[in-house]
């Protein structure tokens, strides 16, 4: 089974920039956005879960991180096989955007439902749909890593420093997964943040290296409730990100005794939860 | 039928904070993420349409945008009712992420389809689900609006500027819908950049002003493939963003005769297409 990428995330396009009131016309590169359709095979039938905009390149991280962050799975045992379409499809560029994932066994009946929406009778309220968007479970977090707040501070730039993507268009958002030392362990770029935080969490679960418990996720952005959501899912004690959180992202990560750390620039953060994981030098 | 938002979008939190090296126990504020599930009647049946993590608030208005944007209907006449739910659920906050359309008529079938998605066998590779991503149809671009560039450079601060939560909490995309002199005719906030999109659009619907052959989105952040579909629904011929524009965007932009800028920053831009819209001073 392959993992990597076998695309571009950027290509080449002419403009028009005005520089201080002057007209050039100039060639820039842009961040691709292309479908991506992901189908579930099981016996005869496939089933499509989900088409999510993308930025081409680690199709398969992609698609395996959301099977784990949506709870299909729960590792990577599960997974017979990914592929990309196999019919001989004229248009050869439809044909990468559509891969089936093949199962040893049954995937988690509530996820695929919440997945493939079906009609649905009031009377709950919604409660139980909205309910659904809790996912069913996670990995107990361990009191560790203990962090220093030193280290933390250094990756908003190490995850800069290696945004090629970005630093070629502008147009797409970076997660960095980090060891507690700071080493760089996987970054991946995308036009989606949640596919960005899929790839990364794919590459991991493909690794082996579930569950991501001595690990910081490191977003280039906001963090939502999603994103909290997804990186629980395969363990992560530790989000940190360069803009603000919402308030339900905080809530989750409290709820979870996750460490959320927002607007974390140069000396200065904002501690949303989990405190205890982040060793402040002059305070102990 | 009420078209105001019923809660505020931001939420109270007691966070830590580190200011250069100094640790502070300090209150802030959150963007509120809150799920708005989105439901169609008709006949004896509901069917959910979608479950959309948004900021409270205009929420008739992001549901108006959405059925507007995604294709189920083209004009406000077609709307029957916008409702919360009506049962006597002891939640109360649930009660109000819940919202019931009844249509006058049938909902466009095939928008339908692609919004409650259903199983699919293999064999034309996809092509068909990523078509459906190409909505069918939107109002035909006219030549017009002319933007001198002097108008168009000033909508980022007139944005900004406006930007209530996004200066409370940092976490909010901005959308605003001005009118050819530069005028401010609408402006929502969100976590979420395509509810914002779908608030700005249902507004104008509601007002029935559609199409919005005059108009100019400005968006806070980047410009997505969805962004420019949705705004296509609604007729708009030009966006102007702040930061980049991806792939799909510039080619559904271009396909569709749409003037798209980005990285709109003082006296600089980009023009990905429809130049002929913009009017630069010394270039005539």
């Amino acid at each position: 089974m392959s993992v990597t990428g076998r695309r571009t995330p950027t290509s080449a396009a002419t403009v028009h920039a005005l520089r201080d009131g002057e007209l050039v016309h100039k060639s820039d590169r842009l961040a691709i956005e292309e479908p991506l359709e992901i189908r579930l095979a099981h016996f005869d039938q496939e089933t499509t879960l989900s088409i999510t905009m993308r930025t081409p390149g680690h199709d398969f991280e992609l698609v395996a991180g959301f099977l784990l962050s949506e709870g299909v799975i729960d590792s990577k045992a599960q997974i017979r096989d990914i592929a990309y379409c196999l019919s001989e499809d004229p248009d050869a560029i439809q044909r990468f955007n559509v891969v089936t994932v093949r199962l040893l066994g049954l995937p988690g009946r509530a996820s695929i439902e919440r997945l493939v929406m079906t009609s649905s009778s009031c009377g709950i309220c919604g409660s139980a749909s909205i309910d659904a968007v809790h996912l069913a479970g996670h990995p107990e977090l361990g009191a560790g890593p203990i962090i220093p707040f030193h280290v933390l501070s250094t990756l908003p730039d190490l995850l800069q420093s290696r945004q090629e993507a970005f630093r070629e268009t502008g147009g797409v958002h970076g997660i960095a997964l980090f060891d507690s030392s700071g080493a760089l362990l996987c970054i991946r770029e995308d036009v989606g943040r949640h596919n960005a935080v899929d790839k990364v969490l794919g590459w991991a679960m493909l690794e082996g290296r579930l569950p991501l418990s001595e690990s910081v996720l490191m977003v280039s952005g906001r963090v939502s409730f999603e994103i909290v959501q997804k990186a629980l899912r395969a363990g992560v004690p530790v989000i940190a990100a360069v803009s603000a959180a919402t308030s339900l992202a905080v809530e989750l990560a409290k709820d979870a005794g996750m460490t959320l750390v927002g607007f974390l620039r140069g000396a200065n953060c904002v501690i949303y939860s989990g405190r205890q994981r982040i060793e402040i030098e002059n305070h102990g």
